[in-house]
This record gives structure tokens, C-alpha cells and sequence, in this order.
């Protein structure tokens, strides 16, 4: 992998380097991946403490054992997420977070705390746009 | 909505004043919308400069017209894009990035920062991840 795969857009002034928008950029797979909400649930979580399988699922409402469990391999092949399993009878599996994850998690709170915040504006943003929609029919 | 909805997960000290990770809570959903990689690639072309639907397609290689017309409207919906159109023959139209958006962008810039810099990383937790799945078979 060469760094002119890689995408620079913080400087428009700048031809970018690598380019996430061809469509086989390994970045923007990346992108997609790290993007994904149950990534980002999952890291959260992990962010806080280790926790078992049976637990991350307990906690995140609605997410099925086959996308939890895919996540978790994704996750782990990205080298974000650790995977500990112990000789218990039955085994049991505990996930934690790596360095690499850790680092994401910061830039990504950026992300949620900025959809926390401005959730009411995001709503608000919706209301107008479902009202003028229903005043153009 | 109530300030009660929202995730509040930058403090794990404390109980969570919302919960993103319950199925109907509406952070789930704009999480989901924000993290996914068109509308990321979308809004970091805006954020250089207001540009024609056309010449977003041709920059983001292999969007269909389709999902590129779903991601903006969806955008504008939330009130991170506007859209201008202008009654030329055809009628040309024109999108750009709202204040709400920008301050979106500069916290997804981070993750897309990451991504540009740990790609190597990555790479190489993926190579040893697939290496160790080959050994196990």
C-alpha cells in the first residue's frame, strides 16, 4: 500500500493525494466500515470496559447474534477490537479495545457528541423540510 | 424531543442520559445516516465548494444517480446541504454545505484523518488476522 491510496481532503487547495472517490480506494471501505453504527455502538462500549459477548448484545437493543458476531470479526481483522477466550466450561469470550481502537473512539466521539448536540437543530431541519414538501403537493 | 433521548456516552461515570444503543432512539438512526460513506464523501466535496449534481457524480466514482439523489435529499433533510436550483433549460442544480454541515465535517475530518493515517496499520492487523485464521484451518 502506497500513501498516494491514501485520501487527503483537509486541504482543498491541494490536489488530494489518494482518492476515496474511486470506488475501489481501500480507504473508502475503511470509511464505510468505521462509519457503521453498530461499529460505533460496539467501540463505545468497549471504550468503557471489557465485555462479554452475551453482554455487548444485552446492550445494544436490537442487534442480531450474526451482526454482532460480524462486527466483532471485522473489528478484530481492522485490528480494533481485541478477543480473549477462556477455558470455561462453556468458553467464555471477552472483547476489549486496542491502542488503534482507542484512537479511533476519540475522533469518533467528535462525531457522536456533535449528533448529541445538535440533534434539536437536526429535527427542527426536518420539520421544515417535511413542511415544505407537503406544501409542494 | 427531550434532551432524555440523546446518548450521552463521554462519561462513563455517569448513567447515560440517553441510549443510542436502544433500537427506536432516533440517534441510532441519524448515527447511521451521518457515519455512511456517501453522505461523508458528499459533504467533504461541499465543503471545498458548492457543486452541480452532475459534477458530484462524476466525482464520486460509482454512485449511481440514484443513491447520490437518496443521500442529498436525505442531507438536506437534515439540514446539512442546501440545494439551489436555477431555472435554466434544463433547469441546473446546484448544492452546498449548510453551517450545521460544516461543523459536522470538521468533526467527521478526524475520522477521516485516522483512516488516512492508520491505513498502514490496518492493513497490517488485517494481514496478521488472516494469517492466523489460515494457520487455524
Amino acid at each position: 500500500m502506497q500513501d498516494g491510496t491514501f485520501i487527503s481532503v483537509g486541504h482543498p487547495q491541494e490536489t488530494p493525494r489518494g482518492d476515496a472517490y474511486a470506488r475501489d480506494c481501500p480507504t473508502r471501505q475503511l470509511l464505510d466500515r468505521i462509519g457503521d453504527k453498530w461499529s460505533v455502538l460496539i467501540l463505545l462500549l468497549l471504550g468503557e470496559e471489557e465485555m462479554r459477548f452475551s453482554r455487548l448484545k444485552k446492550r445494544i437493543d436490537g442487534i442480531s447474534q450474526k451482526m454482532l458476531s460480524q462486527t466483532l470479526r471485522s473489528l478484530e481483522r481492522d485490528g480494533l477490537v481485541t478477543r480473549h477466550a477462556f477455558a470455561t466450561v462453556p468458553v467464555t469470550v471477552s472483547y476489549g479495545i486496542t491502542a488503534l481502537g482507542r484512537e479511533l473512539l476519540a475522533a469518533l466521539r467528535l462525531m457522536i457528541d456533535w449528533a448529541e448536540t445538535r440533534m434539536p437543530d437536526v429535527v427542527e431541519a426536518q420539520r421544515s423540510f417535511d413542511g415544505r414538501a407537503a406544501l409542494a403537493h
